[in-house]
């Protein structure tokens, strides 16, 4: 069974509106909506979670009320942090799923890097998508000292993360750490090796006023 | 004195098409023409070098016949990697210079950050612009193997980099090597540090038809 858990986080400060930014429209559709689409039309009946923040449940029923076609998900309440948010996701997951962890504010996943990152999870037990480097970097012992670093050996990662579910539940119990900074992060820590896969280069989060308008974009391609 | 060698570089095989990538039109005029412009606005009196593919230098001399107030520069020929184009436009620097090294495709290196290279390569020898990455990103110690890094350690840089003209010329001395990715990984090597001051998110280096469509953007914030 596969299933997917939607976190959407935070306020949007960086976007300079009010409205948190997976209410944001594109072309007149939710983030959140275009995200929650992206998994439903991979696979109609994957199991979908969506964690909220407890003040913005309200506002997501008001949305729901005036957009059709939004498939049928359980809503969690979200956490301090994206950890704790997973983690009461997790009280509606069983044993034996495969389980992707998702951004919100990612509506551009394809559904060939949701189906590679799933496929791969079931074989490996947690699979990641990853992109190459575009630019150089170079790396900051401080901040006045760096370091030229080979760009061909990092790689950006995205979501979704999936991971069968009883290693990430058992994951999910140890103590939350702030190097939690993914959900692979979390199982990595566990003692479990992450694997990857190919994403696609749309597959961006949305964080900044620019990723809305290079988002527009992409709704073009 | 001021300095600026302009490296303009390959056929640009990403683009898709056969025109050189920094002759493409962004909004009618040439994306090199902006790039020469950046430095000029910047300050009327640097002295500007141009380091041209040399089956390119003709189509260039086509593009200066037709376009207005381009400012005063010398032409170099480029060579087969861009450590050879720079080398040959070292010959027209002499000591006592402050020079900027800038790919041709960055036509949005803002004036700020123009300054600021300036500035610390005058006090320090050699400095580079640079800007915070927005995406996590993984270390790979081989296809199959990777960890998670600290992202906070690591910076993505851009051009111009700039250095005193004694330390670049020594610098250019040393034989070709393939690590040699920026002009400031040739003087590391040779034994001298680089400083990093802020770049400006928009100076991007227009590769790919998506950065094109980006570059639409940033021309009308």
């Amino acid at each position: 069974m596969k299933t997917v858990i939607i976190v959407a986080g935070g306020r949007g400060k960086r976007m300079g509106h009010n409205t948190p930014k997976q209410f944001l429209k594109l072309d007149g559709v939710p983030i959140i909506v275009r995200t929650i689409l992206s998994f439903y039309n991979y696979d109609h009946q994957i199991k979908i979670i969506l964690a909220l923040p407890k003040d913005e449940i309200e506002k997501w029923e008001t949305i729901k009320s005036k957009t059709d076609n939004i498939p049928p998900h359980i809503i969690v309440e979200g956490g301090a942090e994206r950890f704790f948010s997973v983690k009461n996701a997790l009280a509606h997951v069983g044993k034996g799923e495969i389980v992707a962890i998702h951004d919100g504010v990612r509506p551009f996943a394809s559904a060939e890097t949701i189906g590679r990152c799933f496929e791969k999870a079931e074989q490996s037990g947690a699979a990641i998508p990853v992109v190459t480097l575009t630019e150089s970097i170079r790396y900051f012992e401080n901040e006045d000292e760096s370091v030229a670093v080979n760009r061909e050996k990092y790689k950006i990662v995205q979501t979704p993360q999936v991971f069968k579910s009883d290693i990430l539940i058992a994951a999910y119990k140890q103590p939350y750490a702030t190097d939690f900074t993914d959900d692979a992060s979390v199982v990595e820590k566990f003692g479990y090796p992450i694997s990857s896969v190919a994403g696609n280069r749309e597959n961006i989060k949305i964080t900044t006023p620019m990723d809305m308008k290079i988002s527009k974009i992409y709704l073009r391609l």
